[in-house]
């Protein structure tokens, strides 16, 4: 499977986790990660398994009043049925608009979806 | 390349790279990365190249007093040429000793070694 192909589906896959996060679909969003995902939030431990990364979205959705993810990959490189994106999303929550860097290791899965793996995110520097 | 021999050449990579930290060498720590990697900071725009993070780890070991670094993998995966490592790190700073936890995706080089590729952290919460 080439690059360009992944790239394709892996900004299409991030347009529709933003669509289920402006929609406050929880469970929407932790099905764009694998079984056994892990999710590794700024100030806050290890969440590993797509069930406790349900809990996190809503949680922290909740407590921040997310109303949307706007998500640019910056680049993309693929191996296999591994993928790592290093990219910049735009969260809207009730205290205004933040910025964060990321890193997610993508997964091509048995059944050919690819699904979030890895994820990690912090903060940019105040602009 | 089966995934304990790379776990191997990974942990004795974060123990070297730990002992360029300990010893202030920055071009050391710098040799770790791939020529065009990436590193994510928090709070910081992304450095990208080998030069810039030598030049991010000078700075940064020098602003915050950064005498150790103690690296433990929580686990790894390997496809082909690319592993991802979710990890911990405990950090010696002149304010005394920080946790913080990272995702970096190795690259097996056309050499044969295994470089830091991309390479984020973020806090621990307070414990």
């Amino acid at each position: 499977m080439n690059s360009n192909a992944v790239r394709q589906i892996i900004e299409e896959g991030n347009r529709k986790f933003g669509a289920a996060a402006a929609g406050k679909d929880y469970a929407g969003m932790a099905a764009f990660y694998t079984d056994d995902a892990k999710l590794l939030p700024p100030d806050a431990p290890i969440v590993s398994g797509r069930k406790a990364i349900e809990d996190f979205w809503r949680t922290a959705a909740n407590a921040l009043g997310l109303t949307g993810v706007m998500l640019k990959t910056i680049d993309l490189e693929v191996t296999g049925d591994m993928a790592c994106e290093v990219g910049e999303a735009d969260l809207q929550l009730s205290s205004g608009q933040a910025r964060v860097k990321y890193l997610v290791v993508w997964l091509r899965g048995g059944d050919g979806e690819w699904r979030l793996h890895r994820d990690i995110w912090n903060s940019m520097p105040a602009s």
